[in-house]
């Protein structure tokens, strides 16, 4: 089936969950800014408002951005890998200032208010995702946008970057998650049973996450959603199976 | 590849990436156990020692042997398929029936000790995954065990299956996660930020359950690991091929 301009339909749902996914991170962003500025008070490089420039930031940066760079090869399905490239890459440049700006709003909060760094769950899942997430980055800078790298290295490392990209994501979730029982179990530490709305927000927010996470995780894997090869692509894929007899196919992105 | 049996050789690396796993499992039981019973007094039906019977359960059950179950495909790769769906179902039935006393201890602690229940995100978290895990085992039970089901209906509702039960794994992970959390911040309110032993040995906890997460999804999704066709299977899936031109192969599993 071809559209108007006569290039290949996508699957039929793939735009209705496309649309599911987005409404789910725009309604996350929005709990959470809502959760800051109506009962934290806002935002502030300074004093303790400063705190709260970090929730938003690793939302930002390491879900919704995250996500929606991870849906760029199901979406843009009939661009070439160039350009898909340059949006997925973009998106994660953007996610990771945006990101490092949060972890640093937290460092910075927690010298001026003399509170220890490192210590809990929540920091450890953090700086072990946001570490490894800048390592994924960097590598998949080398090996898919530097020109000199083969396709057949480009073609190996690719199942890994995804998978871990797909980790990543996750442990970004799992670590929000942390962090949002943390918040609220420091600002309510007897009074959580009682179920204040403020908490409840915050329990609504995780929900809203882990969904987000698995219609974006459903949208990934789904194997008939991949990205086909454009039939330029598929003339270079032919040519490398047959330079490369016995090595693996590029595949799908 | 040949065994001396003439049985197909599986993939080099497979056994080193199970045993593995199976090492961090172990690993993930034998601290779970070490910490109720070394810090938190041991496990009763009865007092405050009924809660400790809650985590221990949920990992045995929604963690460690839903793990393995997803291991099966991989593990048993030269049984027939019959024997693969018996084992695999019979790890699910230890891992519900675990997981149901682990949900039973900690609302009938909740009871006795008149504590409210599900306010906390763990819990709602929890139910939500302990809810759909029993709907999976249901629908699990009926398409893939019922001999009246027909291949069609199996192959279309097989890749769904794989999708939530790897979900539904990592959301156990989740709220594991948030369980560690909970725990200690209702048992070091102000001094966690002093590096207490017990609460770093809940922390490495959570790490190793990550760890057991990321390596089980890594085997069960690396597409060259699946379970290959055994030749009497291959001749029934061209003939389902050829009877249904156009649908879905019934694939590996």
């Amino acid at each position: 089936m071809e559209d108007t301009l006569g290039r290949p339909r996508g699957p039929a749902w793939l735009p209705c969950y496309v649309v599911g996914s987005q409404v789910l991170g725009l309604a996350v962003l929005a709990i959470t800014g809502a959760w800051m500025t109506h009962y934290r008070g806002g935002f502030a490089w300074e004093g303790s408002l400063q705190f709260n420039v970090h929730p938003l930031c690793m939302v930002i940066g390491m879900v919704f951005l995250c996500g929606d760079a991870l849906l760029v090869y199901r979406v843009f399905r009939n661009e070439t890998k160039r350009v898909t490239k340059i949006v997925h890459g973009t998106l994660h440049v953007f996610a990771f200032i945006i990101a490092l700006i949060g972890v640093i709003a937290v460092f910075d909060y927690h010298k001026k208010q003399k509170i220890a760094d490192m210590y809990s769950l929540h920091s450890w899942c953090g700086i072990i995702t946001f570490t490894l997430y800048f390592v994924q980055w960097i590598i998949g800078l080398v090996v898919f946008l530097f020109p000199g790298v083969s396709i057949s290295h480009r073609s190996r490392y690719k199942s890994l970057h995804v998978f871990f990209g797909v980790t990543l994501f996750v442990l970004a979730i799992g670590t929000s998650l942390l962090g949002i029982k943390e918040k609220l179990l420091f600002t309510f530490p007897s009074d959580y049973s009682q179920f204040p709305a403020e908490a409840m927000l915050g329990n609504a927010l995780g929900l809203l996450l882990i969904a987000f996470g698995v219609v974006i995780a459903y949208i990934v894997i789904r194997d008939d959603w991949k990205r086909p090869l454009l039939p330029e692509e598929q003339a270079l894929s032919m040519d490398f199976k047959t330079l490369t007899e016995g090595a693996e196919s590029p595949g799908e992105q």
